[in-house]
């Protein structure tokens, strides 16, 4: 796949895998980083147990080097703000850099520095995730640390009022001066009409502006307790040494709030197809997007999920998917295109294809185009062998992922902090190794309509009006 | 103007005042009404007063007929419900004639029926409202029975489960069966990414089949206290009988709640042209519309909402505006064309464009020749001839509104339920009048910029994917 294309694709598309690092509007990429070579082709032991104030800890033994990657995860994102208070959650993120009552700020990242570790932290719609990757030696400090700042984390006017203006900047560098931010985010509010996964993870810049210390407050008491959060500890440790260093470390974090069940608006059934056109100067080249709203693996009928993964594989996962063929190779309309399916979500998520076009070629020629492969796709069906293959592309990527520490730590602690369970995780080979033709065939004329959809049109010109 | 184009247009407009009788997305109609003929271009001499419980009572006289308007204004719609109840607002309005404590269901509307009385009730995104039309020896009654239902409601599962049912009726019957509905949904929900102003009035209907007595309880009890509400009486009345009366009604009502400043969130600058396309095989004739956000009289800079006044005169507001000159008089592309200002809401409103092809000619055709119109006022700007008229036809709207009791009550009514002061109120011909070609320019080219808005088209033919 040429690495044009992975602009465009979130980091569990990459990977090709369905289980999902990250979930619509994620802010912060990950950090990827390549361990050795892949073990074996079956999972690790995963073991997980729940302490006493409700944190639950999941250990992934991993021997093959002499290091750890330690993750909490908030079961909290952009999608839980309230109304008016959009960038809350990443705000937060940011802030819990800010020190605690007995470790100053910037003295836990200056820790880990030290030890040669790296750290990372990032808010998505659904969850948020803090994570340090260091020498087992350093393991136990990192859970003290960390569980130290799950509860004890001071803010003030002088720490967190600055930290907004980096927001803001980070809003204008990453967003607004770019245009290609720009229609996603807008593409993203016509897509989302009544739920929250149409307000930027970031948040809109006004209301962001308006964020206080109080606010911050709030949310982190209300959504950082050990009971709401999902522990992950990969590497060269053992389960019970990871439940002696809790003991001592989390297991001393109270309880302080029951944030109960995540029951967040749904989407009424889109009624009419909508597009969303940018015109800017500042845009060097076209592109052309078209996001229909489906189930995701949390709110799919048995079965759906893995089959519009499939879909999604047949129709854009690769080079040699249908628009791909079409688009870029047959064609030659496009320098790339595909499209993928965003599995990992709490609620209704979306399904994606793009295009970007060659030199000379207009968004309506690839529009037509794109259609013209979708239409067959609904008409005539797609074949056994391409859903085998798509199957196989799928199940490579979990191997592929196992291979990686910290991409296996952040699928366990991503679709743990969406309530999914090690059960739902372990049996997803199989599952999306049962997916048939008819099935595939089945949600692509359920989901692929006009009507659920909303294109994006991305020009150079600048705008007339 | 033709018949045809009052289809489109909220009451307010078809009034031709901006003091705006109802909100976007106002559910139940006002109920229309004629009276004897004016009597003076100059406002009646209307007194306002508070009782100690909060309650703001206006009084309008008008001794032309022995008849009065009774009306109870609580400053709560729909944009103030919680994410994931919509519909809450208008259901409640629906609870409210399900009996008290001493009143059982239907006796107050029987008691209005039998005097020969006219009763309605209505929501809309940003109040709610209660109005009884009596003989003036009737006023004590209706002031009693109102009150009482300000603090008695009382609701049980057999009254408030069938009357959702009934609502998710009406919601069928008025919006899911009627195509121009849907996509007016459809428009309001891109054009309003952040404020509750994208939802319906009447809800979802996936969120209408959750709401519950409970849900309808916490919110009468934040809301109906008599501190949230205005009372506007009109008609054969003097202020001291108003406040004799209401010292023994309204006054005995407790204060339950504080709901405080309705901060609601804000929309975020427009970056991106949308449209919104619905074909279906119910629809009979196909319609254009074009929707952009701008400020309401509430979040204006001063002087611009005016100004906003006069420009949808100018381009839409009658048969002598541009836009149905152009298009219907000159050019014979539409049946029906024009437009106007939604000014009367708490939030940032939108200013509608809209028009009706005639037998063979395409949406695009509409749009393409609105597109002209509106870019030779961009270019060459309004004349002050055109301004003078328009603001003739405001200040006319004025006195028509004058003469009708009930529309002079809603007025009243709507813009204190919105914040707005008697002053503000008296003194807007006076501003309305000031308005100059150069202000209306300023507007025009300030905020009828394409990415501001949402094009809807809805159109015959079947949907084919």
């Amino acid at each position: 796949m040429p690495q044009k294309i992975l602009r465009f694709i979130p980091l569990s598309v990459a990977l090709g895998s369905a289980l999902l690092l990250s979930a619509p509007g994620l802010v912060s990429p990950a950090i990827a980083n390549t361990d050795n070579a892949a073990e074996s082709t079956k999972g690790p032991k995963v073991t997980s147990f729940t302490l006493d104030n409700g944190l639950q800890v999941v250990v992934i033994p991993d021997r093959r080097a002499p290091v750890v990657t330690h993750m909490i995860w908030y079961k909290v994102g952009s999608a839980d703000e309230e109304p008016g208070k959009s960038g809350l959650a990443h705000y937060l993120e940011h802030l819990m850099f800010k020190g605690t009552k007995t470790v100053p700020g910037g003295v836990f990242s200056a820790k880990v520095a030290e030890i040669g570790g790296q750290e990372n932290a990032f808010t998505s719609t659904d969850y948020t995730g803090y994570f340090q990757k260091v020498t087992p030696t350093a393991l136990e400090e990192m859970m003290r640390l960390e569980a130290d700042r799950m509860s004890n984390l001071v803010l003030t006017d002088e720490t967190v009022l600055p930290e907004r203006d980096v927001i803001q900047e980070e809003r204008r560098s990453r967003t607004d001066n770019n245009p290609g931010s720009l229609l996603g985010e807008a593409v993203q509010a016509a897509l989302f009409q009544n739920h929250r996964y149409g307000i930027p993870v970031i948040g809109w810049q006004h209301e962001v502006q308006q964020l206080t210390k109080d606010d911050a407050i709030a949310f982190y008491d209300k959504y950082y307790t050990p009971n709401n959060a999902v522990l992950v500890v990969a590497g060269d440790v053992t389960p019970e040494l990871v439940r002696e260093l809790a003991a001592k470390t989390y297991a001393k974090v109270k309880r302080r709030a029951e944030p109960g069940v995540r029951n967040r608006p749904r989407e009424p059934e889109p009624k009419a197809a909508r597009t969303v056109s940018l015109s800017d100067a500042r845009v060097t080249s076209p592109s052309w997007q078209r996001t229909f709203l489906v189930p995701s693996y949390k709110t799919a009928e048995p079965g759906e999920a893995e089959a519009i993964d499939i879909l999604g594989e047949i129709l854009g996962g690769s080079s040699t998917s249908r628009i791909y063929k079409q688009l870029v190779i047959k064609s030659k309309l496009a320098a790339s295109a595909g499209g993928y399916y965003q599995g990992s979500a709490l609620d209704d998520t979306r399904f994606l294809l793009y295009a970007t076009p060659r030199q000379g070629i207009t968004l309506d020629q690839i529009e037509a185009e794109i259609d013209k492969v979708v239409l067959e796709l609904l008409e005539k069906g797609v074949t056994e062998k391409e859903v085998a293959r798509g199957i196989n592309r799928q199940l490579k990527s979990v191997i592929f992922a196992r291979d990686s520490q910290s991409t296996l730590a952040r699928i366990y602690g991503a679709s743990l902090a969406m309530g999914e369970t090690l059960e739902d995780i372990e049996q997803w080979p199989d599952r999306i190794s049962k997916v048939t033709a008819e099935d595939v065939n089945r949600v692509a004329r359920k989901y692929l309509k006009k009507i659920r959809s909303v294109t994006g049109y991305l020009r150079p010109e600048k705008a007339r009006s």
